[in-house]
């Protein structure tokens, strides 16, 4: 067969190595493109100008740009048979992506678990992504629930990995050349800078986004993403076309610019649940809440720690989890990251 | 509070300077998504090829791509809290925008007026895009109708700037460099040149596109203007996306290639009024009325005074005003606008 | 008349030679948007690097990208009052077209035949593109029924042209540089070359896309193609709008990657049937048949000939004709082309 059936739970072994297609060059496109579909505002990834004048040039594309592209190339191999995102962990940002970058992602597989009911298993991989100098620019691990190609093959060894709840603020990496000293506050669009958040601050962002099929698809082919739940409306049964969830992170990281203006770059991916899933006609709010704060050796550089929620309609109260200790109705997206401001 | 509440009428005070945040910049993206969006065929910002000929490289941009670029930036300060936009006046393009350049957006307060409710009032800006050079590229006028924080708040001295009802041929600039000399109407699509077109002409553009969100949604996130009503369904008790007007003048320019295809760079844009909301499923026709025509100091070079109506469906009659002097039914758009043309 | 009333079969004349408007520059932009509206992840058009890897650098679009625009300059000349697209022959890829690349259009009448019910006629076409340097990029020929402006005009003499049924392989144009010996099947996803290929093989590509109607306005408009048919809902009858055929082709070539990741370079289009329209909701997928394999006088180059055809809904029996000798329900495309494939 020629076409690709995806990897089944018994096709991977901890230790296998996958290289994946297809390579891909970043260019300003993505960039208008990531602009066109999320309503992102913030200064370093819109200004070339402003970029260069914090110490980056040429001008990065936003992190989750070469985060959905990198990712995008693991789905053929490790998610085209997945029965759901389980999560991830450890991502850091090493080098940033510039237009004329190419991308290419390997995986490594650092865990297998079949569950109990013998059809599927847990299989965790840790994927890096490499530029055409052959330098790590992102690394990331994440873990999927995977269908077993047949019920009767025998459970592998469980070997479940060892992952960081978060990424240690000692081990962010601050881009080469990053001096926020001389940040411009008002070209940025927010005089908030580290000292003004606290921990335990949350941010409601207030505007909202209504998804539509055309935005998300589009999105979620230039990531180079197959997944046919995302195009297709004969692959599932209720025949509505299930939105990439890279897609909602993206929508809600943009949404909390309007209050985090000066939360520029992504530095480290600490957590994520795709709570519930999204649709079109859905209409996306997003909160943050401050979880930690540190001061990073680099000049005028900080980074918070930010717990970012995308939710089904505007929730102002910002409630996480209902009385029950679940998720509360409406919570689409649970994400931990850190991100770099100046102090 | 950290996220922005936009400014009350109480909030300006003439005189007032106001730098607007992000900068951007233009690359060749945006170039791609504005003919992806638009319908526009006119060959200078088409052909780098041809654009050089005429004396214009690097490869300008249309006009009106920098023109919302700059716009979107003043929404959150000027109009997030408006309930209208009123008008247009002494818009000039001074200087091409081509890929690369940052555009920064600074404004002015030049007038307000309370309304005599007491919950509105009208504010006057004059907004001036520059470039990374400090050149001013793009100016304009624009007034809004924005709501009071407090109906008891006093009213201010009421100021109402002298603005031009047009601006005069005399003052258009017209970009360095450009020769019209020896411009090729074939490639252009057009044998019509400055001579062809009588004042009073009137012409029907012909073709017609129909809306949808997913495309507006996209241009109007691509110009980073952020409010509300264009992106959110619950902002509005109809529950539909309002288009934001740009949107409709930059599908009204594109059709009017069919017919003015030489009138080929927007030089100055005299006033403007966005006479009926648009909606998704609304299907767009232009037509355009020839105001004024002017012969320019640079080679081959002249002017058109045009006034460019766009309505809902396809009006054959041109009927700008029906019998009681208001706005014929379906007439969404009159703008009026200088366009430079070969002589 | 200042607006295009398109031409009508009275208005052609063999030998008649036809310089369309309007010229256009291709730019990453575009590559981004194709990549955004079609699931395509071809390595040589995805990645500068590996493109440069076999000898092509600056890095190529897709030839569709050329084929698209080169064609949709014809469409307000040849097209725009026809009553249907007949078919193509002769196309062939003479010159990659490279972000920067100008292309201009020219077409040549080269066959006339009214049909019998005096009301409409066939008019062959032979049209090229050029780009900046004046070298051929890309040729074909099409013919369309176009209506007549009055059933009474004289017929003309009647020229059918000799178009052969196929590109002879010895015929194919390598790109100058194109050199797959050391082609790195692990980056472009398949291990399948020339020799895995038989003559009759069938390959069902298994993914879908349920098309939007802003997906295929975007990509009709980043073409030029202005045929109100695709844009306009009051332009149809059923209030529909007509998906533009090279829509389907590019998607069908797309997901034609599961199954034909290898076959990376369009040489050739031998033959083409647009056989039923195609409407926003339709999910589209696709098969290939092998129609011929050739070995190429280049450095580890081969050549597939392909039938390529798309169907509304998927099609497992891979069905391409009924019974009665017509086209199977929900057949949309029927399309011959050569790829460059390693051997």
């Amino acid at each position: 067969m020629k076409t690709n059936p995806g990897n089944f739970f018994e096709d991977f072994t901890v230790g296998q190595v996958i290289d994946h297609a297809t390579p891909r060059t970043i260019t300003e496109g993505d960039r208008a493109l990531y602009g066109a579909i999320y309503p992102t505002r913030f200064a370093v990834p819109s200004s070339a100008e402003l970029a260069a004048s914090v110490g980056l040039a040429p001008h990065p594309v936003e992190e989750l740009v070469g985060f959905h592209v990198a990712f995008g190339k693991t789905v053929p191999d490790v998610s085209l048979n997945a029965v759901a995102n389980l999560g991830y962990a450890e991502c850091r940002f090493h080098v940033p992506v510039v237009p004329g970058d190419t991308l290419r992602t390997r995986s490594e597989v650092i865990g297998l678990k079949e569950n109990s009911n013998g059809r599927t298993g847990v299989v965790w991989v840790r994927s890096t992504a490499t530029n055409q100098r052959g330098e790590a620019a992102i690394e990331w691990a994440r873990w999927v629930m995977v269908h077993k190609r047949s019920a009767d093959s025998p459970a592998p060894a469980t070997v479940v990995p060892d992952l960081a709840p978060a990424v240690d603020a000692t081990d962010l990496v601050v881009p080469a050349g990053l001096d926020l000293s001389a940040y411009d506050d008002v070209a940025a669009g927010s005089p908030h800078r580290l000292g003004d958040y606290e921990v335990g601050e949350r941010i409601d962002h207030v505007d909202g986004v209504t998804l539509t099929d055309a935005e998300h698809m589009m999105a979620t082919r230039l990531w180079q993403n197959t997944a046919k739940v995302h195009f297709n409306t004969d692959a599932r049964p209720d025949g509505r076309r299930l939105v990439y969830g890279g897609h909602v992170i993206s929508l809600a990281r943009a949404l909390s610019f309007n209050g985090l203006a000066n939360a520029q770059l992504i530095a480290a991916i600490n957590a994520g649940a795709h709570v519930a899933p999204a649709f079109a006609d859905d209409t996306v709010h997003a909160w943050s809440e401050v979880l930690d704060t540190a001061t990073l050796d680099a000049p005028g550089v900080g980074a918070l720690r930010l717990r970012l929620v995308a939710t089904r309609g505007r929730d102002e109260s910002m409630t996480l989890r209902s009385d029950d200790g679940k998720y509360a109705d409406g919570v689409l997206l649970d994400l931990d990251y850190w991100a770099l401001i100046p102090r």
